[in-house]
């Protein structure tokens, strides 16, 4: 029994850790930003020692705000992927998969957005491909565009090698994730089994804060803005029968799913008490695929969520071999610069528990679900 | 062995049952609600068998709409009491504890809702006294009144012998429980040592649930606006530092605290990565008094979240001697007016599991909270 548990614990040791939810801004898409005077934009400082400030939210665009303290930071972090791997390094990830972080594409004109995607996809992979093993890549559709030309996208990344899905806001085409215009974008992604990695950017109105929210900084839209976007984009994802057409699309949503896992039976409550939404067999209500098999076959969860009980929760509803270890690097650092350990990856690691399913949450599970292939390590 | 499982049993038969979140329109608030012509307001139908219609939404306030499908059916289990105890027995709950349902006294002029918060407060207590052991009450305050007046209000309260605490909203004087100006109420809450009832009323913009949301009724802003805003109004009050100033509040959060327990570990990391915020002892930034404390030592959570790991998740937050079962009644009722139990109830009481703590949360727990005398069943 001794020998068996050293084995066990031998093994456990030769799992491969896989980061499923880590960002980059590559060169060239730097270069976009700074090239453009509306918000988005980049602006770099005088002092050229210091990082360029990304203007994203339309409050940030604001002159009377010094360029030093308007919008945030974009260090070498954003950007380097030597940055990338030094931090993989430090915390013993063998393998990320790198996503551009929002907001991705959809503020361009459709000819822009369709020239943009495939540079920045095919920019991925080339970096994918000087770092094979290490790296791999969720990739960017051209929202902006028409979905002929998205579809063509989608259709073209099946031939690029490191390409492991795709990351989708919340807007969809401009309207949200319940827009019929969307279908041929599902037929496509569900045809080529393409994973959607559906992540926030947009958050909620900011008068939802209240008039003081700005003295906790960016603590309410960050903390409860952006999983509650998810939440709202995935349910009304679901209640248009997206599922029910497309039973065989693959998602993973962000940060665990918002806040999906915690207020999965009060959806389901007030579904079946809606005589708004038609009753079908049995006198069910909504969608004919109800929300826990979806979460159950279609949809897959990370693991950031910074809090056990969380973690577990989420593997109750989705099941444990679809929690995903990820960090949501560069975003998070220690304020403390001195710190190299990030203690926002420690937490989520400490998050994942001590339980059978660590070593498939940290890592296998990504490995099964994205068909990667591990260097030795 | 057999007989102490056979008493523990039997004695588990005589824990009563306690509904911590069940509300009620009294008579008199259902005549002030009929006496209005702009929202909130009670339209009766030409049809006086039907039940009168509640417009408390500015978008149901159009006389586009027909009558009949403007606003929300108020049948009699609104505000009748003996519907009341009926819907008791019939799920074997011993004693409520009824509140008014929203909009409470918001909209009033301050000195209507200096008197009608008196009137309304006597009223709950005569009811309970009518039904002695079987009902008790959170009274509502005059929000739209002078703090001096809320302050009285609070005081007066506590010889008023069935009132065990008070339902607020989460507008408080108008902006938010994060407003300095509350203060004094806090203070006067915290004196009294008054549970305070978190509720919400008010929802999320609109626009947050896209252009479709029509076609699935209320499920959005009943599912996910409600427990959003309970989620960034308790956040708002912790981040301002009320349980700092205010160590000894009791607080009641309404179904199952939102969202706050998934997102506390998501909250706590963008709290410890916000430079914005001031550093404090061992370099913990922003309140003095972690989440994590406020959660074990103020915060109790009702259990009105229809999902077993949700629940799981609560207690493990909090502690399962401060999560309290409820029913939110009379709301959710089955669709099909045939059926006598409610499933919506049936829901919530599967979902506290059949744990150790079951007992607890279904009534002890409020017991000793409100230190509630029981008749004998």
């Amino acid at each position: 029994m001794y020998l068996l548990n050293a084995i066990i614990k031998n093994m456990a040791f030769t799992y491969p850790i896989v980061d499923i939810h880590t960002h980059i801004y590559p060169p060239t898409y730097l270069t976009l930003l700074r090239s453009r005077k509306t918000v988005p934009y980049l602006l770099d400082l005088p002092n050229q020692a210091a990082a360029p400030r990304l203007i994203i939210l339309p409050s940030d665009d604001d002159a009377s705000i010094s360029p030093e303290s308007r919008g945030r930071p974009i260090d070498n972090a954003y950007s380097s992927i030597s940055e990338k791997l030094r931090f993989m390094d430090m915390h013993d990830i063998h393998t990320s998969i790198i996503s551009l972080a929002n907001p991705w594409l959809d503020f361009l004109s459709p000819e822009e957005g369709a020239v943009w995607a495939r540079i920045i996809n095919d920019e991925l992979d080339v970096i994918c491909m000087q770092n094979e093993n290490r790296l791999y890549a969720f990739a960017t559709l051209p929202l902006s565009a028409s979905p002929p030309i998205i579809v063509d996208e989608i259709n073209r990344l099946e031939e690029i090698p490191h390409i492991k899905g795709i990351i989708l806001g919340t807007s969809g085409l401009g309207s949200g994730l319940d827009d019929p215009e969307l279908n041929p974008i599902w037929t496509a992604l569900e045809g080529t089994q393409t994973l959607i990695f559906l992540h926030p950017h947009y958050g909620l109105p900011s008068d939802v804060y209240g008039p003081r929210a700005g003295e906790y900084g960016h603590v309410l839209p960050l903390a409860l803005g952006f999983p509650m976007e998810t939440t709202i984009a995935f349910t009304r994802m679901w209640l248009s029968g997206v599922f029910d057409r497309f039973p065989r699309l693959k998602i993973l949503i962000a940060h665990a799913g918002g806040t999906i896992p915690y207020l999965t039976g009060r959806i389901e409550s007030c579904v079946q008490h809606e005589r708004h939404l038609a009753a079908h067999e049995h006198g069910a209500r909504g969608p004919k695929r109800d929300l826990r098999t979806v979460l159950r076959e279609n949809v897959w969860l990370d693991a950031v969520v910074y809090s056990e009980s969380s973690v577990k929760a989420a593997v109750e509803l989705v099941g444990s071999e679809r929690v995903l270890f990820g960090t949501d690097h560069p975003f998070f650092p220690p304020l403390d610069e001195r710190e190299e350990e990030w203690s926002s990856v420690r937490t989520n690691v400490v998050a994942v528990g001590k339980n059978g399913a660590r070593n498939m949450i940290m890592g296998w599970n990504a490995v099964k679900l994205l068909d990667l292939e591990l260097a030795p390590r």
